[in-house]
């Protein structure tokens, strides 16, 4: 069982609090992701500090290497990796859906190869339960499928209706206790009766909070938005909306414009790494020349060690250097850009004014070179 | 001009401070390697936090990228890395000596080619000394060639007259001013007799410190010890001595012991990007499967971060999963493994009990399996 409370509502967009075993989220909130136990190029103590209050966990990952007894045995994912606020992890589906040629399905759940040594598993709902039961994950996602875009209202329905039948395997194995709990996952591509079909299913399943899967799968920021001006309306207002996977600092703007709570996504520490940076002026390549030379902080808003501490130029030195800092400097800003994001958007709701910070948001994004 | 004094003696080990532009050094120091700008895979407040007073910098790699003049521009390599205590820099020599096939040695100096793009570059003592100017570094090396081992009688004694001349154009270019240094670097092989005639030389150009090159370079720790028993003698005692790239911890609490009181090396940051650890049990290979399911801390006596939050299955998981925060805190640990021996060859010293502090880091070291 998790507590969740809205504290206050500007149109569809939620202002709330959500409790877990190790700690309070203030929501909309988004996770950093810690594939492997670890937030990649971060201390943990440093991923706290830009204001992530929970970060996600990667079943698939954590399952191979290095085994879920072993971080059971040693205290559980928290303490294996150093963090004690609240951890979600997802199922593995998404991550076995996407070994294309190395894995089956069946009824019963998908067996497949391990990426690192080829070795043959098996992942069904309740072994995709037990093992975020002995993660300790504090939000543990039920075990779905995620359909590639396009594809037929067929497909869609077949793979939405295996996935409900899977998220009522994944309720029942579920060991409830108080400060843990369970989401389902919201499926059904972009066919609006699908998705109605989903939702009222897992209502009668009855989660903790209820995830939107299947989205940001190449269908487009507009696409999606469309989706998300009915799917959110389908799950019960008292309960978190977890937008999976999602998104770009705009996907999420719009995203709860239209009532959704949580997100997660690779791209702030992906791009960290990758020296492209997120700023209140856009998005920025820092291994661009036109960086080499400038005194200037990469933004000048932002309180994070890369922003107070060096100069655009060192920055681009870092990675024309290939030194390991660069990352590290640059994944920290862009954590602390989203978590500036995410504080910005609360405020705006507990204002009750997130429209127009939605609308300013936009405006900005259509006359900028670099857009968000 | 540098300010230094002698505190205490221990037999010939000393127990001094350095002031700098930037500082005071408390001696025997190690000067962890930050070659390109940074100290690999440290943010530079970790690095003082080991207790670090000092780093050195590479003249070498910082003049083809970033450049010294655009370090400059931008307030000097102390602003630039976001360092603001003691850097000393080496000339450049050794690096481009190792160029063996891209570079052409004159009287005049060094002319080679860039390892980055190809492009020529001439180094010589005043270029070398200008460089150090630009980078505003507290501790200038005179311009010098370090000779493999083994080298013939003859050829160590022709390059260490060249390099006794470079020595004298060093100082000659050096603009002399409070707070800077630059240090005379004694050559000669393992020819004694050669080195007395290149320290003399040094002594009559008159250097704010003298180092001692060409020793580790393959000659192993006995000869460089027999080496040690005499080079530090004919140095002023008046002045700091710092023995160049050592080395091994082994290595610098024999040539503490000798009279030695500066060291740097790669080794603590190189071993933390390749899974190898320093620890008061020994050299550990944390990639090895018996770290697999440890519970246990890296080094209990430790105060680090990766001593004090992880055990050594995380830190084995981090390594055989690539994750960049296993270098992250292996660096982080082999510094402070390495500051904290300096602390306590400090404290040994003080209290005049050095020669017993030595004999028992050795009757250790014979008797372990995995020794420093």
């Amino acid at each position: 069982m998790l507590d969740f409370k809205i504290i206050k509502k500007s149109r569809k967009a939620r202002r709330g609090e959500l409790k877990t075993a190790h700690g309070s989220i203030q929501t909309p909130a988004f996770m950093p992701v810690g594939t492997a136990a670890t937030v990649k190029a971060m201390f943990p103590e440093s991923v706290a500090a830009t204001g992530a209050e929970i970060i996600l966990g990667n079943t698939y990952h954590l399952m191979l290497r290095p085994g879920a007894e072993l971080i059971a045995q040693l205290g559980g994912l928290h303490q294996f990796m150093g963090w004690n606020k609240s951890i979600l992890t997802d199922s593995g589906g998404f991550q076995v859906m996407s070994l294309s040629q190395l894995r089956k399905i069946t009824e019963e759940g998908v067996s497949f190869a391990s990426h690192i040594d080829g070795k043959r598993y098996m992942l069904s709902p309740e072994k995709s339960i037990e093992i975020q039961y002995l993660l300790d994950s504090d939000i543990t996602m039920a075990f779905d499928e995620c359909m590639p875009f396009p594809s037929s209202y067929k497909d869609v329905q077949k793979s939405m209706e295996r996935s409900m039948r899977w998220a009522e395997r994944s309720k029942k194995s579920f060991n409830n206790r108080e400060g843990y709990g369970i989401f389902g996952i919201n499926q059904g591509g972009m066919f609006l009766d699908l998705r109605e079909f989903s939702a009222r299913k897992l209502i009668s399943i009855d989660f903790d909070g209820y995830a939107i899967g299947g989205l940001a799968v190449g269908e487009g920021q507009k696409i999606m938005f469309q989706m998300l001006d009915s799917i959110p309306d389908m799950l019960p207002d008292n309960k978190p909306r977890y937008l999976m996977g999602v998104g770009k600092p705009s996907d999420i703007v719009g995203a709860v414009l239209r009532g959704v709570d949580m997100f997660d996504c690779v791209m702030p520490t992906r791009s960290g790494r990758t020296a492209l940076a997120f700023t209140r002026e856009g998005t920025l390549n820092l291994r661009n020349a036109t960086h080499q030379e400038s005194p200037n902080p990469l933004d000048y808003h932002c309180s994070c060690p890369a922003c107070t501490h060096y100069s655009r130029a060192y920055l681009h030195h870092l990675f024309k250097a290939k030194e390991i800092l660069g990352a590290m400097l640059l994944t920290w800003h862009n954590i602390q850009y989203y978590q500036d994001l995410m504080h910005s958007i609360r405020n705006a709701i507990e204002h009750d004014s997130y429209e127009d910070f939605a609308e300013t948001f936009f405006e900005k994004q259509e006359k900028s070179k670099r857009p968000l």
